[in-house]
């Protein structure tokens, strides 16, 4: 460091190329909702921001989730000085217990919440490394290397101690805002600006942004307001209280106990993921109930409905989730029954839309009065829409602008935002995963070299063995199945031993096309009779002359083309 | 006719159990969006109203669409006096080609529009039978049967010429409104309101009401709104302006093509099923456009870029789609190009969102403004929320509320509306696909009768014939793949003739995988050898614990569940 102080005063240009320039690397979350995952490289010191998961999509059935490919990182373990995790949702530290490892088990630097989750979480992965964890607090700085030092800050979010971070490096700093969205008060006046606005005066390279909600208008609702309505809601309800939220929305979890111990109700936690975050939360201090209030399941029964809440899992309509147990009669100690309130304090992940609704209409076939944020606002996102994006950007000042956390058309709507609050077009940069950007004091460009930003798919025990070809398979096969032709043929005479068998998945129901299967097998014979016998048997070439003519013949007869499959065996 | 009069002036009550009562049956929508049908039974008189398609979900891989089970009504052909298709979009006419001759061939009541849509569209079908079709107008009243009758009324809606209708029966008239909106003027007063005053006033027993947008609040964003919104946006675009919407929006269109004729520009249509809506639409006079507005997509060349709007299917990313096509560099004449303008007129139909998104996404990347509903309102649905329909309820004043078109929770709240508009809770009637109702002139009785109402799957060419069992089967297949084992038996001596033959599809990628298919080679071979040689050998039972032991092998290895197919074949 005293070095480099001094190399401050000799001459700039000098000094610039010898400073070289930082490497600016998104591994994920730029392409997809999730995922989140970049690094920032100077020399041999490496900061990464991140470890998240993505959920799986339609083009990637049976997978569990997808994480960042770290394939450029691994050779680089010791350069790894810091892994910055910003807050305990999963779509930011879920891959670390896949990826602790491969990483060399890099200092974390987080706050004390998100500490005790990952470490909670990383015990259920047995053969997974102790994390090594260094706790850290709004306003903390730390030096992680010769030239990189970290300062930490308060953000709003739906988990408590979300953190946004500066990377301070040689060619300036580098503001990362995590999820967030702002806070308002009563007179519609944004909270906390103040330390926004001082980090901006520190002069910022570049602002790697949230752009979630870019293309939504307006400001955040405040949590207050949502907070405000389910009071309202809870004070009208005759019976029980069963509302459903993400299990990480612990911010919201806290406000709610207090509502229930405010209206004398007592809060039973149904769902193991929210009863640990609680239990955590409550550690910690974030939540503070009386010692009575919190119940177990078991003892609702002891109690009146109106003194009753529960707070569950399964806003998704996950199948082994609370509420569905609760709905389809399997819980314990819980059913519905009429008079019940159930809230849906939570919006609806893409994909999950019909369990939602499958789940809303038995819940009000069975007497509860369903309400959702369609209804009244019960939710609101914990990413800032174009109002919030717009004044913050205006506080940070940077030179550059890199929208972060979506899909392109989300974050070229983001870099709009910027221009909406001043930013001259040419200092919004879009980068795709895998990118290489070289960040000096005046410039950020965004080169052509790549590093492997993949999907890497876990499925079961298997990180990355499910690759394209495997998920092609699946999907074919959820479209058509498949027609396996068993042929058995004997190898001096090369003549059909017995008649071919047929196995046959997701086509039609086989009991109820003979006729059908009596044809192909018909015809299976004929192609191995009509070849001639004076060479060996080509399988190859026979395997293709069954396969084009079976598929073609199949999807004559139905207009559906399943994998077919043939199968040789030579005796 | 004669009699009937007559009886009318004799005791009352006599004449009400003679009466006996209407069966109310509804075949689709309740439990879904789409599939709409139902019908109306008085003695041998049926009337029908619509059949339509529900699109395929997660839960039905692979199926073209789903229709409705019309088994209850194949052995009363005769009594069909009447099929009522209200107006020409796929959820309420898409099941036609399929049902006609199952229906016997009814006479179709419906308007010109519908008419021509629906004939265009069975000429596709080769061995759907010709229809027969009785054209209707607004106001006309209809005899069908010794009892029943039919009087039609204009609705709003997205398509011209949608049409409600009013069942005259002896018990009372049961009035449907199809799909549909109000719209208001500049005032904020409904429009057409007066007809549906007289339609209330002539006494309504059973009103059949649209809950697709129950849940929403307000009243509908005029039509007019969005034209206008559309026009400033068009009098923006400094290039072509790309527009994609429903091609079944034919209303939109024609308002579309009206300002792109206003503004100076050429219309050019894309994609076959709007060239079809457009050409019918223009045929019966719903479409004026001067002669040369219209002009070939091959000509487009020939204009200024700012004198071109290009009309074109693929609103929601459909893969082989006019504006997919556009994207990908497939279509023969139109590429974007920097400037462009794309609008989606349109929503997103559940499912279509991911590739919807990789639509905008790469719109924008080659250059284009991507313009949404979600930032201006260029979209609005054809259904009426919470505001619409109270006001119709107020001004119908049915005996009994039935809402239909939608899953239960929405027709729950639309029952709410009901209430809000002054009914009684005990006047709303939530029934279930499949239940059969019967109507008196007091009552409205859900009894405990059901005809078969369950999801009939037209797949290629088959008609019902993906079952349960196959649905199952792609669903497995397509979440943890397949996995086939064939073995080879000598019929003697019961010995393993060779090494088994595996096929695996969307398990692993089997190349890299050796290890794990010699262990599985050699637990069948050890499988097969402890069964004891002195009695024949039990095929099930063999297979059965191949299927078991390797299954379990493969879980504790990999922790999925590839289907295990065994095969034995004994020489």
């Amino acid at each position: 460091m005293a070095q480099h102080r001094t190399r401050r005063s000799s001459d700039h240009e000098t000094l610039q190329k010898e400073k070289g320039h930082v490497n600016l690397i998104p591994l994920g979350g730029l392409e997809e909702i999730g995922r989140n995952m970049s690094y920032v490289e100077y020399k041999d010191e490496i900061v990464i921001v991140d470890a998240g998961i993505q959920f799986p999509e339609e083009t990637t059935p049976g997978v569990d989730f997808i994480i960042p490919n770290v394939s450029s990182l691994e050779s680089k373990k010791s350069h790894i000085k810091a892994l910055v995790l910003t807050h305990a949702h999963f779509d930011h530290i879920g891959a670390l217990p896949y990826l602790t490892e491969r990483l060399g088990n890099p200092p974390i630097y987080t706050m004390e919440l998100t500490k005790a989750l990952i470490e909670k979480r990383q015990n259920e992965f047995t053969n997974a490394p102790k994390l090594v964890v260094e706790t850290v607090k709004y306003g903390d700085k730390k030096r992680v290397g010769q030239y990189l030092e970290l300062e930490f800050f308060g953000v709003d979010h739906t988990v408590p101690e979300t953190s946004g971070i500066v990377i301070k490096t040689p060619i300036g700093n580098i503001v990362h805002f995590a999820d967030f969205r702002l806070e308002y008060n009563e007179k519609g006046e944004p909270q906390n600006t103040a330390e926004f606005k001082r980090i901006g005066e520190m002069g910022v390279h570049t602002f790697m942004i949230d752009s979630t909600n870019a293309e939504e208008e307006g400001h955040s609702l405040s949590e207050k307001n949502i907070e405000k309505n389910l009071e309202k809601l809870f004070e009208q309800a005759q019976g029980r209280i069963i509302l459903t939220t993400f299990s990480s929305m612990l911010t919201r979890i806290a406000e709610i106990i207090k509502i229930a111990e405010r209206l004398g109700r007592k809060v039973s936690i149904n769902g193991r993921s929210m009863k640990e975050g609680v239990q955590i939360a409550q550690s910690l201090g974030y939540i503070k109930s009386k010692k009575d209030t919190l119940i177990p399941v078991e003892d609702i029964h002891k109690h009146k409905d109106n003194k009753v809440l529960i707070l569950t899992t399964g806003s998704q309509g996950q199948e082994n989730a609370g509420l569905m147990r609760i709905m389809t009669g399997e819980h314990r100690y819980i059913r519905i029954k009429p008079g019940d309130m159930v809230l849906f304090s939570s919006s609806a992940i893409p994909g999950n839309e019909r369990s939602i609704q499958t789940l809303k209409d038995n819940l009000s076939r069975q007497g509860a009065l369903v309400i959702t944020s369609s209804i009244i606002d019960i939710h609101v996102s914990g990413h800032a829409p174009k109002g919030d994006l717009e004044a913050v950007i205006k506080l940070i000042k940077p030179k550059f602008l890199m929208p972060v956390h979506g899909y392109y058309f989300m974050r070229f709507a983001n870099g709009q935002n910027g221009v909406a609050a001043g930013l001259r077009p040419d200092q919004v940069r879009l980068m795709d995963n895998g990118q290489i950007a070289h960040l000096t004091e005046h410039e950020f460009v965004i080169t052509k070299e790549t590093v492997p930003a993949n999907y890497v798919l876990v499925d079961g025990l298997g990180v990355g063995d499910v690759g394209e070809v495997v998920l092609r398979d699946r999907r074919m096969l959820s479209q058509e199945g498949m027609f396996v032709i068993i042929t058995t043929i004997d190898k001096k005479t090369g003549r059909v031993l017995k008649n071919p068998d047929i196995i046959s998945r997701g086509f039609i129901y086989l009991k109820e096309n003979q006729t059908l299967l009596d044809e192909i097998r018909k015809r299976v014979r004929g192609i191995i009779g009509r070849i001639p016998r004076y060479q060996p048997l080509d399988a190859d070439y026979v395997k293709s002359l069954i396969r084009d003519q079976v598929g073609q013949f199949l999807y004559n007869k139905t207009k559906r083309r399943p994998m077919v499959l043939p199968v040789l065996i030579e005796i």
